[in-house]
């Protein structure tokens, strides 16, 4: 018998060939899922996605033709590591209009989405074995970033009204105690990810005194504040209340305009901002300035603001399908977010027999997938709960997929 | 006598927050130059920019349109961190059509342009003091990345032929024998940035044995094969001649499409690659899913093709130019590379005495900037060298930037 061994690349051991640090990058666990569910028909409550109804497509065809008939010599070309002088204009007024100030476009630095905002702070600010503050949970990408920089993650629980700043106090105090500064609190405020609850203001105005007396910096991740789908709450950021150049916020067009053109910023102090940029001339030199010119139009022509007003009636409706099929279906002693933006909510098992991950196979069988919430607890808890994400199904499968989910989970309780 | 002070930013002391690491993080020379020249009216041959008029911008603009008025939905949605299928796999014909054969879509990931790729690289193979080895000068960005992950770095000098493959083995053996393995060589074969050289096809396959013996990765950065100037060069990539899987290759569109997409890629063995794409992953997630659909369609309909086609006539004409004006104006003595393609040259001056940093105020005085050729040398040395662009100024500009260089300099070296 005849083998025909085509190369010789058994010869190579690549695993050799890989850094140490290689090993904390793990594979996002939503990442793996939405891979085991492609082709299949299934009802996904598991992934981020904006619904692509809202999309503003003719416009930015529009907007984008022109952009490049018109301005494509600099359009098409390198740009500053800072981003496009048009974009963090636009920015600083979309900001300013929305309550937050900052000194000028020289505080705002443009990224490949936010994605790369978090990579670029942990980057920047994060030392081996420095003491940073998430909540519990916090934003699955964000502490995948993180943790490449070896921090000492503390969690802080949240409840209805997000991070327990009691909590918080007392941790950073017990920290101090044995001699352990608190460098970073990274939050998201306004209808977090993934847990769906927001920050009250009182507790807002606690965690920057907080923040003041033990001289720690707040990180403010800020994808949703801008669309919110209820009328009369509160949703001031941070950096609205930050006189102390403490804030460090971030934000994105992903879910206000489109995720496929990855504009994100961040805005801050200059001189951290300065920082922020050497680390980004050597990620990726900067961000596509085509994107850019794109963004910085949309949000001058208004398109971002009519996007807004789209996805909020639209993102409403399904959450609002998801809240009363949960109220419908679900077994008594659940506990779930009641999100006021965002595009997900969580949802805790009253009993910790089930555990979520190990469900996920079974739930998946029967036609629905979610994401297991334990990989969003920087101390591995959360077995109990998952993460149900309402902007991408349709209404009638976000209905079906809490119907299945429900039976699934009182089979299992009983 | 009163001051109004506007929030109490000097409490806090930014640079305490700052990690040790981004102490590695230096500013780019270039993009310093660059900034010092800005609103002067200097010739500038300092950096590195595609002349604009090669940029296929009707085209583009219509092909932009389209898609995302017929394929908004996932152009404009988030895609997979490898890459949006259709890229990958229009890469793979346009690499099969050059000689360069990978085994699948699989073998390839989309980067945020080749800035990334080089991040990337660094990140997921360099171990602090892995040794890796690079061309005496070399790609500065390539050093600034790989640095941050603190190899130790062994430089390999260049001729007219490109790495000079009888050192590198030298210095191989010799490093083998203190009981260190050299892990990576990096190298830019076809017309290197800066150098301006070609790395010949006996030396191509003298590297390749090399790295078999030693058993070394080869980092294989190839911005420039697709569009050379001259006929009749052998510009064969060595990922073509690599029949061990040794060769990482990667390229980018920004020469040979737009800049502003960024749009740059790495094709590899498929378990380097993912692991590639692990690392992306908390990088920024993916790249533009705009500007990748935006790739495919330009390379599917020829626009790639064509647009290296005007280019080649273009920037033939503008290295003959410059090629010319050295021929005329330049000191005795001096050494220039006669690139066969790419967007420098690189002059070594005759003397020692001239250190072309400390020149550049002066020269930028006179008139004219370049890149001192320092930054390039991982060991410091080439104070006596600069980088020459000859792909953006004008024709006329080429020549008198040359003049009033080489005046300056003679008057120096007198």
């Amino acid at each position: 018998m005849f083998f025909i061994v085509t190369g010789a690349y058994t010869l190579i051991n690549y695993q050799e060939f890989l850094a140490q640090r290689t090993e904390l990058m793990r594979a996002s666990e939503i990442r793996e899922i939405l891979k085991i569910t492609e082709g299949k028909k299934i009802i996904s409550l598991a992934g981020g996605l904006p619904d692509p109804q809202v999309f503003p497509k003719s416009e930015l065809a529009e907007v984008t033709r022109e952009i490049i008939k018109e301005k494509g010599d600099r359009a098409l070309q390198y740009s500053p590591t800072k981003g496009v002088a048009d974009l963090r204009d636009a920015l600083l007024n979309y900001m300013k209009k929305h309550g937050i100030s900052v000194g000028s476009n020289d505080d705002i630095i443009i990224t490949t989405g936010s994605q790369q905002a978090l990579d670029i702070i942990g980057r920047v600010l994060i030392n081996p074995q420095d003491v940073v503050v998430v909540e519990l949970p916090t934003y699955l990408a964000a502490l995948n970033a993180f943790r490449l920089y070896r921090p000492s993650l503390v969690g802080v629980p949240i409840d209805d009204d997000g991070m327990k700043t009691d909590v918080l106090e007392e941790k950073v105090r017990k920290l101090a105690g044995e001699g352990k500064k608190v460098k970073l609190i990274y939050t998201i405020p306004v209808a977090h990810n993934p847990a769906g609850v927001t920050l009250s203001i009182e507790r807002k105005k606690h965690l920057l005194e907080i923040a003041s007396e033990h001289d720690i910096l707040v990180i403010e991740d800020d994808p949703y504040s801008h669309f919110v789908y209820e009328e009369n709450v509160d949703v001031t950021p941070l950096k609205t209340l930050d006189s102390e150049g403490r804030v460090v916020y971030l934000s994105t067009l992903s879910k206000i305009l489109a995720p496929g053109l990855r504009i994100g910023w961040i805005a801050g102090n200059k001189e951290l901002v300065e920082a922020f940029e050497r680390a980004k001339q050597s990620l990726d030199l900067h961000t596509s300035t085509l994107c850019q010119y794109v963004a910085a139009e949309a949000i001058k022509r208004g398109l971002v603001d009519r996007t807004v007003e789209k996805a909020k009636v639209v993102y409403r409706e399904k959450r609002n399908v998801m809240l009363s099929s949960l109220d419908k279906y679900m077994v008594k002693g659940a506990w779930w977010s009641k999100p006021i933006g965002g595009l997900f909510l969580m949802l805790r098992l009253p009993s910790d027999k089930v555990d979520t991950k190990e469900l996920l196979p079974e739930a998946v069988q029967s036609g629905v997938a979610y994401v297991p919430g334990a990989a969003f607890y920087a101390d591995g808890s959360g077995r109990n709960t998952m993460r149900l994400n309402f902007s991408f199904p349709k209404p009638e499968e976000i209905e079906a997929g809490i119907r299945i989910l429900s039976e699934l989970i009182r089979k299992k309780l009983s």
